[in-house]
């Protein structure tokens, strides 16, 4: 099987229904680009899709979408919560099988280019793929939105990775990266007070000194009548999420209070949760070549090729 | 994604490499069905091939090999341990996803009889396809192997489901069936004493009273000093692998002996480690949807067809 990455594209339209459909078409009909999900909201106007497959045919798919969502969008009159600089906003590549990070970032970087060639938008590379230490973090990147970076674009320290120092008229500039997968894990706790969830997220954030790939926060289910520990683990290899459970099970212990449930929001690596059916079960020597449909996924996308 | 089948046929051939790989080749070729595993054994002098993909592209290859296997074994003169009685032996079809046992039993009753057309072996039907009660068990269709069923078979009692009271001359008969899939799954436990194994495979164990659909035996590992809880579970949905590995740890509690370990021997579903993984972990409304690899799998399965 050759290398499968995921994407996880955004673009700036979370209300006009038909541009949305139009601009997702292209991720549905790409034989070997496998469209695992895709949520509008309207108060954010944002379209967030989840991709899967192939390098080639996801970046085909990619760039005939952008073209539509910058066709469509004029980002001189969006409003919505979300930050943004860009009709297409975002597009982080996550390596998922058979592809190293190095990988993943020499494929940001070619499709950057490619992007930035055919659309004319200018592009801002981040995380792993950062060319500049200070753009790993979006949030610098994003700084002032849409409407401060047209002024602040011309400043060198603002300049786009690829392309001139100006923004699209309309479709602003977009960011591409290359980052881990990223999973989100809540923990539901049986009390109401919610400086228990509080304080066990500062017990085991990377922020506060805890496991070094998890940020967290605590906060109240106000109609459930629960507290919730809730957890973005950027690194599901190293901070497996039964060390992660069995920590918020140990420190809400001090307290007497129960782990009542667990959630995991939105997609989640098989081996995220193989890992942890094999810690609690004892399997030796477990091999993900085991699995049926992992080894028919295998199979079937190396017919693809 | 449409249904997709699992299938095992066993091969009486397990020592000529060039005619095991001619069996093979079209389980390689056939575009939708993935070969996951293969394993000749000379001492059996048999051929266990492992495949999954959809009904049809599975049944095609499924004849062309079989074709193959008729034109090059001849049962007059094979020998080997394991009982049989045709070159192609024993084929079983699993529903895996989007199928039920119902449109299982009827694909291998639809199977059989394109099977006696297409290469004049007679079939027997087997397990859930099976056609009188006492063909259920394979050891009673097997009884007397090859060489006593050729004079058996004129007995009504012994009379082939599909085609005429008498063996193919050098390929025998087949037997054709549906069952569930099956998880072979063995608990090591710290300590030598045999006894210990084999009184928790009785505890639970169908056969004396256990869980309904766990079959199993205790025995020693002699060269690592551990003895061994070596279990089949039939139905992995009703008798679900953690709450196995919690009764023989529990029971093995009563004489102070650690479970050391569990071993998945073969292939295995993902969902019966998903749901070992969801209750340890305490996961709430988890779907396997939002696992991204059989989502994909989903995606691209569809695609195929």
């Amino acid at each position: 099987m050759g290398p499968i990455v995921e994407c996880v594209p955004n673009f700036s339209e979370g209300r006009r229904r038909d541009v949305i459909e139009a601009i997702v078409e292209p991720f549905r009909r790409r034989r070997g680009c496998a469209l695992l999900d895709y949520r509008a909201d309207a108060d954010h106007n944002r379209l967030v899709v989840s991709l899967a497959g192939a390098p080639e045919p996801i970046q085909e798919a990619l760039l005939e979408a952008a073209k539509t969502a910058i066709a469509q969008i004029d980002l001189n009159h969006h409003q919505g919560a979300h930050p943004r600089i860009g009709a297409v906003d975002v597009i982080p590549f996550v390596p998922l099988r058979n592809m190293s990070m190095e990988e993943c970032t020499a494929l940001a970087h070619a499709f950057g280019k490619r992007y930035h060639e055919e659309t004319g938008v200018p592009v801002y590379f981040y995380e792993e793929a950062a060319l500049r230490p200070e753009r790993r973090r979006l949030e610098t990147v994003r700084k002032g939105q849409y409407e401060g970076l047209k002024e602040a674009v011309s400043d060198p320290e603002r300049h786009p990775d690829v392309g001139p120092p100006r923004l699209h008229p309309t479709a602003g500039a977009t960011v591409i990266g290359a980052r881990k997968i990223l999973v989100a894990f809540n923990v539901n706790l049986g009390t109401s007070d919610v400086r228990i969830a509080k304080e066990i997220a500062k017990a085991v954030r990377a922020s506060s000194g805890g496991l070094c790939h998890v940020k967290g926060i605590g906060l109240a289910l106000e109609d459930r009548g629960l507290v919730q520990v809730s957890l973005n683990v950027t690194d599901y290899e190293k901070n497996a999420l039964y060390r992660i459970t069995e920590l918020v099970r140990m420190e809400a212990k001090r307290w007497g209070v129960p782990v009542v449930e667990t959630e995991i929001y939105g997609m989640v690596p098989a081996a995220a949760l193989l890992d942890s059916a094999a810690y609690y079960l004892q399997i030796a020597d477990f091999s993900p070549d085991q699995v049926i449909e992992l080894k028919m996924l295998e199979m079937l996308g190396s017919e693809a090729e």
